[in-house]
């Protein structure tokens, strides 16, 4: 029996965003359930290389299948400028949970992101306007184009504006989508006044002002995922219908850490888990709903069900490359 | 950049076990030392599936290297009647701590033996009689094989005893050894009566008593991994002199854990942990130091310790697979 192992090329390629968009809602909705496991992700601290490596386990059931898995990844933020390497290196086992064979071990980078994508198009379906046709994204990392691609996939996006202070990454994010979309770098408040704002910067310091969004904008906060970290103001966040994916997560390391932690937002000021949105126990945008944010820190469950596509539709094709990597074939005991 | 890709015969070849031994035993030192990190195992239940998974992350820092990796491994006992599987199917990720980058994939059921047959071993040589020649072993199962090959490297063993009701397996094993030692069938107290026993089996009623093994017996009692499960009697391990590997793990799920949830066995019982023997802050044998028991669960850091050893020594031979899992040559940010 052989383990299938997917680069970073196979993942982009059969992480179909579509599929995964479906298979991280069944997660989140698995999860509101109580349909999974999720073991607090374990770190390991390591300021002598000014990085960490964290462990994250998950297994999911949504009733019509299940899957089981470990994402091992890392923040390593010396290495772009130190080693010619990312910051964040993910390696993702997929495991059949009946049997606990790994079925498949594939690049958790593009995972990561694919996944990530994913929840901020859940989150985007259910909570911003329904007729929404623009896009401001806050930052153009790598994070900016899969915000995009997923997003298209729930809202028919035809305006995209771009704000980063680093014109180099801003005219590749242009030159990448100009065919597609009707996209131009921007300031902040021009993409802030989209129907719908991803911000993905790592900044410790809010950037987003309450003045910078428009008064129906659904906003995903993705780029916060330490503690300290945050990307939108105070009273931005106070205004604000509050979602999160997971209360431990986002209270410790999401974009509401700082002011939860200093009590000035408490869990009064939290409508929902995306969970109970996502299976109807708290609505989602009506009438006057006014600004969301959805608070997004990536939880296991996400990879889990991404690889779950991944590994399904990659297998089904015939690629990767197939390994014996177990032995288990002559090896039962 | 690549990482390389280890099947379970890799590891067979390139987990050199005096190596190991020397690894896991430095690896023991760094424990003691406060020189590691190993959050506590996280634990998947899935009933439905009769099975487990673990999650087994570990950095260690020796002096003279440092290594970090996390293991994916479970428990599942209907995978050998159900499946054709082991109950224990392993994966191994081994990270360079400074980067991140993963070096190495590599099957961690046969790193596993390995590990746990050097961790007999480290013991023994601080426990056992210094001119030890025979060894017993209950229990015929694949552990069995790697308790003999590994104690082998720090005892001259000339004599082996092996004890199991399957005859099948018992004659496999003498088969396998007879050209190299005085191997034979014996019962549980002809084992015990060895120099150094190991036990090996997955017993939750104590298989071996007091009356079973010789006054300076060494004792490396390895199958209890659960709570419940225990092969020697409270009579014999309050008799002995008791080393752990951790004081955690040992308590809820190593050979002393019934006893020890019962009161009939205290920390006053225990001895040292077996860091503590290596470093020279407790005593190992001397003269009249008797019955010797050591209390093996299993640590990530010896995974991580022999998976450091694995890929050193694959990757200087220039064998395993190759392969460019997270594309990180050209995807630094």
């Amino acid at each position: 029996m052989n383990t299938l192992l997917l680069d970073s090329e196979d993942v982009d390629e059969y992480a179909a965003l579509g599929d995964v968009i479906d298979a991280v809602e069944q997660a989140f909705a698995a999860f509101e359930r109580g349909d999974t496991q999720m073991p607090a992700k374990s770190y390991i601290d390591l300021p002598r290389y000014n990085g960490d490596f964290r462990s994250m386990p998950a297994y999911l059931d949504t009733g019509d299948w299940d899957a089981a898995g470990l994402k091992w990844v890392n923040v390593h933020p010396d290495n772009p400028a130190d080693h010619d390497l990312p910051t964040v290196l993910g390696t993702m086992i997929y495991s059949d949970p009946e049997t606990a064979f790994p079925l498949a071990i594939m690049d958790g980078t593009t995972l990561t992101m694919k996944r990530t994508g994913a929840a901020a198009a859940v989150a985007t379906d259910y909570l911003a306007v329904e007729d929404a046709s623009s896009l401001g994204i806050v930052g153009a990392g790598v994070q900016s184009y899969t915000q995009l691609r997923a997003i298209s996939e729930v809202r028919s996006i035809e305006e995209v504006v771009i704000a980063d202070q680093d014109e180099d990454r801003v005219r590749r994010f242009v030159e990448t989508f100009e065919d597609e979309f009707d996209v131009r770098a921007g300031s902040i408040s021009e993409a802030g006044h989209c129907d719908i704002l991803s911000t993905v910067t790592p900044v410790e310091s809010p950037i987003v002002g309450l003045a910078d969004v428009g008064e129906d904008t659904h906003i995903n906060a993705i780029g916060a995922d330490a503690a300290g970290k945050h990307e939108l103001s105070d009273d931005l966040l106070l205004e604000a219908t509050i979602v999160i994916d997971d209360h431990e997560q986002c209270t410790h390391s999401g974009e509401i850490n700082v002011p939860y932690g200093e009590g000035t937002l408490t869990d009064d000021d939290i409508h929902a888990e995306i969970g109970e949105v996502v299976v109807g126990a708290k609505e989602g945008r009506t009438d006057g709903t006014g600004i969301t944010v959805f608070d997004s820190t990536g939880l296991a469950i996400q990879d889990v069900a991404a690889a779950h596509v991944v590994y399904d539709r990659a297998s089904d094709a015939g690629k990767g490359l197939s390994f014996d990597l177990v032995g288990a074939g002559d090896a039962a005991q």
